[in-house]
Parts: structure tokens; sequence; C-alpha cells
């Protein structure tokens, strides 16, 4: 029922709300915001350096990325050497023990690196490792610039790469396309400042708030574009998580189901063991699968997990945190739940959640007591709701993703 | 966990995921949408006149707004005298037993309208009712051209005003905006054509699909926006629907709470009637209200309700379809649900509901058996769900409305 201006503008772009891709909002009579084009002929010299710089930089995440899912616990970082306008070098980091990703472009830029501008998405590491730190690498390579996106999270380093640069006359700009760097990074960071890996709670309901129905049955709540979305999002991730019952009901798979993409570690917790012989996580030829558990549960299972080539991590008592810090020491930065509302509501009780990702159905199931995302928080009044913080709400296929971060 | 560039010019336009407005999709790199916009300096004379017809149109769909909620059993019409690319007359039909747009706007006309051109979203009547018939009122005044947004809905007259128009010589153009005027009427046509009043099922749930706490608490689950929303929203219907539960529950007012609105019928529907003594609802100095109940139910409590001035309906079987068949009789086009997940699964399963107009706020408030939007439809497997046709992703300040009808 429009009864205003706006909203039969509304009407006239409704061809616009089933497509993939993004969501924009502007008010009507407004112009639209002009997506990321760069044009330096139509910008002044100041902006036009400023997007150059921006470009370079979204440049290092997308070469970032190629790795993504395989770096823990490192982050994902990518470097571009530019010399003269022209990129010389690329390279990104590939995983832990191989080198960063500044020594890949400079190798690659060879001696044009020198007097050079280097774009890294993370400031350059200034410690001995598994590798020599990167600040040394791009002062001996005679970089005249580094343009870096986001500092060290790690308080105890944090500015420790700059200032080295710095002190042998290497110019230094920080905070080129900040929020994006740290976006990508969001499990690291988390990981280092917290000594936990980063919870993301996904999960697909229908409009009317139902995970399964009635019956238990959630083949499927989305359509095949939200599904690749979650695939995606599983290859970007180090572990998966589930409860029992999704085990007994869904019998999932918990792949990326991409040829060539990262699977994470898929991970059962389950207090008594009281699982099927059968499951397909058992079968481990395409990815690994762990079962958490407490200490002398179901021995014959163990067994018969173990001849699977499913490993179990008997724990003295079985709770999110207590998974989490296993997942922590394993050096694993993101952790995705996929499990029911029981599992999920304990894992946001005990802070192992820290980011949602909901994809929202748009079709009706019904069912009073048929299955919702979240269990019981022990909360009475709506006033006590968790809200989001820094929410989107992005139409996916025909269905919608909405994400956010829990309070902190 | 972004995984491509795509993604990552989203981060780009955050800012604009949670203002009020429209939600327009792009892909990345394509050129945004532009706002309807006019002008003719820049378009080719074909397009330029399509353009202003179109831009006329809107303005008739603009004057029909003004009686919202009024005209039922009419339409909502809008009118608008157009002479050498000047307006020289408006005007709408501002309630039943009124007259019509046309005549309105051909009396403001005046002579302007010899040789004129009349807009009209609906198309004139060629019938005797409680007023003569605008095609011959339109004849008499010598207009030279007719614009008709949409046909009349009902099979047995449609097309008869234009064939009476074009038989009078008068040119006639028919389907300028026909999308945005059937949905301005989406609510009519429904009852012209199936002889019922359009139902719209309206909820606010949490991310995790919970309309109230365990304990029933639900103030508020939506914020100010999304609740103004609502408020307009009841303005432009008939009359809304509630069940016991929610009156014992919320113990709510149902008023469009703005000035000088139109404040629909206020619907309870109790076949018990075990309502309380006192309830916002029995004051009926701001808005009617309605109790529909069975034969012989609570005598006592009928009488305090009529000394209230609340009318009580005895209906032989109080269902969602009796109860929507009462309210076409009393000539009523739209009805709005805002009941509960029991009474609204009825409704749906009686045909009663033809849009769901669902909130969703960006919360969590968990919940085993905390109540959702829809109670058990029978539905036992998720491919049986009902899917939402012609569907609308809305963010409306800090929430999201998702629009959509259900199969016919």
């Amino acid at each position: 029922m429009d009864n205003s201006p706006v909203v039969a503008q509304v009407d006239t772009s409704l061809n616009y709300t089933q497509k993939d891709g993004l969501i924009v909002q502007f008010s009507a009579g407004e112009a639209a915001p002009t997506p990321l084009v760069f044009n330096s002929q139509t910008q002044n010299s100041m902006s036009s350096e400023a997007d150059f710089d921006s470009r370079m930089m979204q440049r290092c995440l997308e070469l970032a990325r190629r790795a993504l899912g395989r770096t823990s616990p490192n982050p994902l970082v990518g470097a571009v050497v530019v010399k003269d306008g022209e990129i010389v070098g690329e390279g990104f980091h590939p995983r832990a023990g191989e080198p960063h990703a500044e020594v890949f472009a400079l190798r690659a830029a060879g001696v044009g690196a020198r007097g050079a501008t280097v774009y890294v998405n993370l400031e350059p590491c200034n410690h001995y490792g598994r590798t020599p730190p990167c600040s040394e690498g791009l002062i001996e390579a005679d970089v005249a610039k580094v343009v870096v996106g986001m500092v060290d999270p790690n308080p105890l380093v944090a500015g420790g790469g700059i200032a080295r640069l710095r002190a042998a006359g290497v110019e230094v700009l920080v905070g080129v396309e900040n929020e994006a760097c740290q976006q990508l990074n969001e499990a690291f960071v988390h990981r280092i400042l917290y000594k936990k890996p980063f919870g993301i709670l996904k999960y697909a309901m229908t409009l009317d708030g139902k995970i399964a129905t009635t019956a238990g049955h959630s083949a499927w709540v989305t359509n095949q574009a939200a599904r690749s979305e979650v695939h995606q999002l599983r290859a970007a991730c180090d572990a998966i998580i589930v409860g029992g019952n999704t085990v007994r009901q869904d019998n999932p798979f918990l792949t990326s189901h991409q040829v060539g993409a990262h699977n994470p570690l898929r991970v059962v917790m389950s207090r008594q063991l009281n699982l099927p012989e059968n499951a397909r996580l058992w079968d481990t030829q395409e990815a690994p699968t762990l079962v958490l558990t407490e200490v002398g549960a179901n021995p014959d299972l163990q067994k018969m997990l173990l001849k699977h080539g499913v490993e179990v991590v008997e724990l003295p008592a079985l709770t999110p945190e207590q998974a989490m810090s296993h997942l922590y020491e394993r050096g694993f930065c993101s952790v995705l739940w996929e499990c029911g509302g029981n599992l999920a509501a304990s894992a946001i009780a005990q802070g192992a959640v820290q980011k949602v990702m909901a994809f929202i159905a748009p079709k009706i199931i019904g069912g009073s007591h048929a299955p919702t995302p979240v269990g019981d928080l022990g909360l009475t009044t709506m006033t006590e709701a968790l809200p989001l913080e820094r929410v989107r709400w992005r139409v996916v296929g025909s269905d919608c993703l909405v994400e956010g971060y829990l309070p902190q």
C-alpha cells in the first residue's frame, strides 16, 4: 500500500531487486552513487593520486585473496611494486612457512624495485620468524616509498615495520583502503588481539524464521546463488563446526564444492558421541574431519572414526569456548558455526561468535515448533536483544544475506 | 570473508546501507540506474512525450494517495487536466459517495478543459452509480484526449469507458505507468476480481526469526522508522485484524498515530471472548473497534464491550475466511493481519493473505520456544514452502522490509 511519491519511485526500479550484485541505496531525486571507476583525466591531481593508491591497494587485496583459507595463522597479504605508474611486480603470501607477499613482489620486480613504490595491505613485518623481516628486504631493494593498508594489529609490534622503514629513509603512507584491509583480515586481527579464532555464525532461514520444517527437513532453504556464496565462505574459513544433531538430521558434506578451492577442517562437537556409523563427514578423502568429544565417550565409535581417518580429540569439558581454544592452538583464524539453534546459542553466550551471516529466503514454511536459528539465550524482554553492528543487507540471487557483528 | 573484487566494492558503499530510501542494485562497473528525473531538453521528442505522460500519471497517483484508506469500496483515483503542456486542473476521489476524480479535475479546469488532455490512473467509469458516468462528463467537457493508467479490473465492464470515449471521437491512450497504477489499487482490484478483501500479513521479527521473547515480550522488535512505516500502512488499510492472544499479550493501540490520518477499523477475532475487561482497543474515541466472535460467546463481556462503543458481531463459525467475508460485505478492500503466528497460519491456509510484509530487525533474541511469525501450515519438507513472488527488499532505517505476494 504505497502512500508517497518515494515509494512510487521504488516501483520503477523493481527490475533491480532480484539480480546478483550490490545493494546501494539512495533517496529519491538524489543522484545515484557512482561505482568505483577511475578516470584520472576528470580528476584533479590530488584525488587522482589518491585514486591510484586506492586502486593499487585494491589490487593487493585481490592478490591476497588468492590464498583465502590457506594462510592461517598468518594473514592474507598481497603486494604490488609500481614504477613510473606501471606495475612491475606483484605477489601474495600463499601459506604459512612460505615467503611473504613483499618478497614475491620484489622478486618479480627485480632491479625495477629500485626507487619504486611498494603497496601492501598489511604493515611489513620487522622480525625474524620463519622468514627474514620484510622491512629489511624493502630497504635492501632500495624502494622509495611504501604504501601500507593497515598497521600490524599486534599491539606489541604495531608500527615497528613502518618505523624501521622511515628510519632507513623510505617514505611511508599508511591507511589507504584501511577499512577494506581490516575487513579482509578481520579473523587474523581477532586472533591476534583476543587469542581466539574469529567465530562466524552462518544460517539460512525462511522469511518466517525457520531453519527447517517441524519434521526437521531443511534441504534447501535458499537458492543456488546463496548456496554458492556459502561454499565460497567455507573456502575462506579454517574450520566449520556442527553439532551431533546436524550430522544426524542433515548428514552434510560441509565442503566448499569447488575444484581447487580450500576445504576447511570439518568439526563435529558431540559430548556423548552418539553419532551415526555412516555419515558423509566420515569420508575424509576430500576434506579432513575432527570430532571433538569428552574424555572416554563411546570408545567403539571412536575406533570406527579413527579407522576412517577421522581425528578424535577428547576434551575435559566440551563447550564452544573449549572448542575454540583447541582450534586456536591449531593456529586457526576463522571458524564457521553452521550448527543448529541450541549449539548456536551456547556459542553466542560463550563469546565464540563475532559475526552473524544470515541468509533469508523469501518463502513461508510455517511451524510453531519448527527449529529456529538461535536457541535460548535467557533473554526475557525484547530490549535485551543483541543488536548487530555494521549491518549489511545484500540481495544474493533471490535471497538476502544479512551480515553484522555482535557487540564485543 | 570477502573473496572477490565485486564484494570489495560493496565495502566502499557501506555508508549507503543504513539510510532510508530506495534499494537499488547494480553490478560492479555497471552504471547506476538514473532516478526519475525528467528533462525534455535532453530527450528526443518521442521519449520526451512518453516522459511527460509518465510524469502526469505519477501526479495522478500522488493525488489519488491523498485519500488513502478512505475510498473503499471505491478505488484510489487522481486526475490531471493538461492544456498546452500546463496543468489546468487537478482532482482526486475523496471517498465513496463523493464525485469521482475526473469531475473535480474538470471543474477546476473549467473552460480550459476544452481540447485538453486528461490523465487519470483508472479507466473512467461508464455507468450510473451514485454519480453520473465520467465518460459522459469528459465528452461533454469536449476534451481532446484521455490518458488512462489501467483499465477497469472488473471483467464485465473493462474497456467500456474507453470504448465510449473513442466512439465519441476522443483519443485514448491506455497503460501509462500501468504497473504503478495496478499496485496502488491492488486491494481494489483483488476485491473486484475475487469478491474478497485483499489480505496483507505484516509482522516484525528479529534476525533469528522471533516476534517476541520466550516470555512473550515484543516491544519493540523494530526501530522508529519501521514503526512509522507500519503506521502509514495502517492509514492505508480499511481494517486490522488481531487475535485474542495479541490483545492479552501486547494490549496494542493499532492506530495510525498520525494527526489527520485515517484509522482503520480494529478487528479482534476471539472465539470464546476470553478477553480482558480493560484494553486499549476498547477505547473507541480515536478509532472504532469490532470484535468478531461466535454465537452466544461470553454475554457479560459482550455487554461490557457494547457499553464502550465496541461493535460485536457473532458469526456462526469464526474463521479467517468468514471474517474476510464479513469485511467484504462491509465494503472493505484491504485488511491488515497484525496477528500472532497461529492466526497468521490459519489466515494463510484459508487464502485470506495475498501479500506478506515482513520487517526484519538485525538483532538476536534467541529462544527455542519463542514465538515465530507463522504457526503450523502442515508442511513437512522444505520444498513445500510457499515462495513469495515479486519480492522487494528495502532497508527502512536500521531494519529491512521484505514485501512479496503469496502464490494465488
